[in-house]
């Protein structure tokens, strides 16, 4: 069998344009012809409109699970065209392209030591360039560029203060800790703020939607319908569940909700 | 032109996950860690949530189609984390990757001498290893590690006593077979289990949501909006449609839905 | 690094499918049965049902981006099985195959000097060969064969009169320019079919769905959610959107909808 190339030529894409649109086809049509070989993986397209931070939470969730090397390329961008610059970030061993608005902020919260640029060679544009589809026209150049193995130095300046989201963080109050519901899943797991290391080697019950859970699974068919637990999930974080039907919609859980975990 | 590789290196995915979510992107991720030159080919990821008899249709409606040798990854899969078995199969000359559920009942019926095993090797996990997600952890590793040559003996041990759905077969009772609709398509087209050696050769009508239907038509624009005609379809089985607008709707006609095909 | 093959083999898959049921996997697998090393992209399978105008618009906005060479597979097909015939189309660097209908329309008169072949080549054809899914048994192959490197000469026949639709143009009345709204996207915006050349240099106010519109933005955030404007979208027309909000929505417009520019 052939030997693996070296580096992987993957670009990865997460937008807010759905597949329904000439959008996103665009976009890998301009990557391809800048180099026909990078392997091009949807991440998704369907975050809500203009939902930079669930955007963040995706990115966040799965850039990890990709080769070294790879190019994750997010594009939700209500400022398109205004004065937000297009970033470039090398951090963690993968690079990220897309706009300054926040999308990278729980990678970069994570892996803090980033090379961050702002995109500004105008040789990673697409003629003509538009101020309304920096996806196809800025952003996939660059993220093309970065996977066929340009250096991050020509893709423009350096920068330090790229936009931040609030940090996915909880509060700790007396004996409790305040968390909040981070991600409504499609099967209606209720994904908290909750990570294993703040409640290990505690005794706890959450509270969320007014009800108290204390029943911890560790998979999914081992409840039931009618009685909500909670399960450790494949993010790291505490979820709230029921088996076989939607947690959310019985309990009428949506992502922002309060969730209070108190601590024996 | 350069040769083809003599192995294809195809990894198609089948799951109810949905395209909103990291799941997909996670288990493409972990494939192109174990292996950045394998093909990735979705099936489908919007099979009804927990619907494993829906799965199994599309799966057997189409594996046929891919190169010999392609892995199909198809993870519906309500018991994820309990003891249900994860398999690994090797039949029809493919590879079929999953949960121990019933999910490749049909490939099985039409070429049943296949080597099935339980996937246990602990060098096919991603690790840190959940107990939520083995399209992840699991299967996708053991997809990877089949379509880049892998051998099905190093998967794990040999069973023989996969979950079975009860099989596509209908029942011949005097003068006529009792079907049902398998399935209802985007175009609402009721895709009945009658396939045509059962009927070929003989005069039939059948009887469906309260309506006889006789006429067969041999293209979908040949009908008409107002009168249901049968069709042959391009799974082998015999479909109720209309012309220009969904049988289904018209009809009232569910997946599941009798049929009764009365013989001359 | 490896150097890029000389031709890019890329598939685009065009269709009215959806992704819910097995029939764009099928295609796929046919493709890579005819040649595994072809790279296959989603352009959508989201066109509305049979709306073959929707289709040749976004395949229209996207073809040019991808690189020479590219094979544009678009199957929108409501004949499927009739008379219609099976189309190959070589024009402006890129190749086109789908149905006789007039998906290529808009391609077409852009770029008017195109070979048109009919497919009637028996070799380009997947048995067993059904009457109701071209797009698997028909298309796919064809689609194949010419990115595989395959001549035009050999899929079949020259023809010289194509199915076309009605030609995107507007028609100029005294002053005016009588236009229509050519599409709206997930976000609301909505596309007219007044192009930039049409309205250079001129004052214009454009009117529809009952509002006159004559403020012009030159990015979506700029405006506001109450007011309505103008904007020279990412595909080369005039869109009529809302900062932060859906246009079509808030003003109740749609496709089809009459756009009246009137000219200083």
């Amino acid at each position: 069998m052939p030997k693996p190339l070296q580096r992987p030529m993957i670009v990865t894409l997460l937008t807010d344009f759905g597949t329904a649109d000439y959008f996103v086809a665009a976009m890998k049509g301009v990557i391809l012809q800048r180099d026909p070989r990078i392997r091009i993986i949807d991440i998704t397209h369907e975050v809500p409109v203009h939902d930079v931070e669930s955007a963040a939470y995706v990115l966040f969730s799965c850039y990890g699970d990709f080769p070294v090397g790879t190019v994750h390329l997010a594009v939700v961008d209500p400022g398109v065209g205004s004065a937000r610059r297009p970033l470039a970030i090398a951090v963690a061993r993968h690079r990220f392209v897309g706009p300054d608005n926040g999308i990278f902020s729980y990678v970069l919260d994570a892996a803090p030591d980033g090379e961050m640029r702002r995109i500004d060679n105008p040789s990673l544009r697409r003629e003509p360039f538009s101020t309304t589809f920096h996806g196809r026209d800025l952003f996939a150049p660059a993220a093309a560029f970065l996977a066929a193995g340009g250096a991050m130095e020509r893709v423009g300046a350096e920068i330090t203060d790229p936009v931040r989201l609030p940090p996915l963080e909880n509060r700790s109050v007396a004996g409790a800790i305040q968390a909040r519901i981070l991600h409504v899943d499609r099967f209606g797991n209720c994904v908290t703020s909750l990570r294993r290391e703040e409640l290990r080697g505690r005794a706890w019950r959450i509270r969320v939607a007014g009800i108290e859970i204390e029943d911890v699974r560790d998979h999914y068919a081992s409840g039931t319908e009618e009685v909500p637990f909670a399960i450790w999930g494949s993010s790291g974080y505490l979820e709230v569940s029921c088996a076989g039907t939607s947690a959310a919609a019985r309990l009428g859980i949506r992502r922002g909700d309060r969730v209070l975990a108190s601590l024996a």
